[in-house]
């Protein structure tokens, strides 16, 4: 899983760096203070991404009976050791005609992970447009759904409709974006097999999302869709504070503040009670983030 | 408590437009689910107030016993119902040399309230820089002072270091600002001495803030500042959805969204890992807020 995640970050790395002619990656590399450690590149300013985190981390530790607790997963098991493996990407594209595109995969035991339950991946992957291209959310979904049928028919809807329901604002009555998959505590099966799905998920990140940048990065686009788009990342602020898992337990449990927040967009606004125009391209974002609809 | 809330609310907003040429408050009224409801008012892109709220709410209900849990105070009490009023503000200024600030006062009361401890005051008034001028941290804290000491020479350095204590950002080993005073579960006292309290509280909302508004609001600055107040305001986003209680028990019981998030500031940057030069004005006042000061 080590070796994964740092592959990984590297291929991620040097495809996103590709489409940027003007986007360049510096690495940070740090030291968990419990064990183990993690490595964060950081685009910014870039021609094509605005900021981009691709961060990994490997880190070992020991779990307070509380944070064991709210992870859910190893009923019984009594070790709070853990050893936990990630690689979680968030890119915020500079032109609002491009959708910001997060993802996760992850690996995570306690004790020596022989017990059952005692392990587990999670992870996820998805799209936050600011306009709506409906070609877009679907190569997304289908490149997604490839990835899970061919592990297990049942995956992709399950996962679908998890990523549905956990990237929800209640307090907004709408859903992040358009979705695409979230799991947690999967270990329904050996821990090769299970692992070969994760390696397919995090291979999937790339030709999920580079054709959708290709076809994106040059239209146009003007003062009011730039305003919509730092709107919408308000909402996507509001997630990561008030929802996130990932975003909460990292920052109470003492996690590299930096890393965790490389999810923040570069560039936000608040607006008062804003309402775009009934009809408008950005009411009919709206719709869909009310109404998730199937794409794959 | 209801009579005194909007009549701060309107003197407060006659001040601030008194101060702006061009920003006017609109208002919004809403009806809470449960019972009563509240006003808003709301100003955007003034000239000297880029952003500000200032928000009644007079409202009763029916607590979960979740929540009743939570909101401290009232132990014994079993009525869940409930009546709260409150003001609260947040004012973000266009130029970074005048601070954010942050009011708010409210009362809350379970079932008649009559019961011990069936009914406390709270609030609090504080005060967030982009850069620090000592004499305008000074009159705040000597206004604050001084409407502490003639009700109880106790509250205003509990109250201050309480104020240090809640605002303080555990994930940036900072404060959010120079504080101020904050108090809650308030009791201590007859209801008619506490309601003079919190009178003579909300009257120093505009004379503790229009003296550093009409020293700072002249000014000039630069795209270095403006960018500084932007990533400071960032951290302002932070706190108010990781940690302020108000914010996060408004949001999840239901109450009424764009009120609530109407103290985000307009506009705002993420960026990684940034860190100001060292003997800068920048740095001057990290160096506050990683070691709150006394400063009346």
């Amino acid at each position: 899983m080590s070796d994964l995640v740092y592959e990984q970050q590297d291929a991620i790395c040097e495809a996103l760096e590709a489409l940027d002619d003007d986007g360049g990656f510096q690495t940070d590399t740090w030291q968990h203070d419990e064990g183990g450690g993690g490595r964060s590149r950081i685009l910014e300013e870039g021609d094509v991404f605005e900021k981009g985190g691709v961060n990994v981390s490997v880190v070992e530790g020991e779990l307070s009976p509380e944070a064991a607790r709210q992870m859910g997963g190893g009923e019984g098991v009594e070790d709070l050791s853990f050893w936990a493996a990630g690689l979680s990407l968030v890119i915020h594209p500079r032109t609002p005609m491009i959708p910001t595109f997060h993802a996760n995969y992850r690996y995570f035991e306690r004790g020596d992970g022989e017990a059952p339950g005692s392990w587990w991946f999670g992870g996820g992957s998805d799209l936050t447009p600011y306009y709506l291209f409906e070609e877009d959310a679907e190569h997304f979904h289908e490149t997604l759904r490839e990835v899970c049928d061919a592990h297990d028919p049942d995956y992709y809807p399950e996962f679908k409709a998890w990523c549905d329901d956990y990237f929800y604002l209640d307090h907004r009555d709408e859903a992040r974006g358009v979705g695409g998959i979230f799991f947690d505590n999967l270990n329904d099966g050996t821990p090769d097999e299970l692992f070969d799905f994760i390696s397919d998920c995090a291979e999937s990140i790339v030709p999920s999302y580079r054709p959708i940048v290709e076809r994106r990065m040059d239209e146009s686009y003007s003062e009011r869709h730039r305003r919509w788009q730092t709107v919408r990342r308000g909402r996507y602020v509001e997630f990561n504070l008030l929802y996130d898992r990932g975003t909460k337990f990292g920052l109470r449990s003492g996690g590299r503040t930096e890393s965790i927040l490389m999810s923040m967009p570069p560039e936000v606004r608040w607006e008062y009670d804003h309402r775009p125009d009934s009809e408008s391209p950005e009411a009919a974002l709206l719709e869909v983030l009310r109404e998730p609809r199937d794409w794959a």
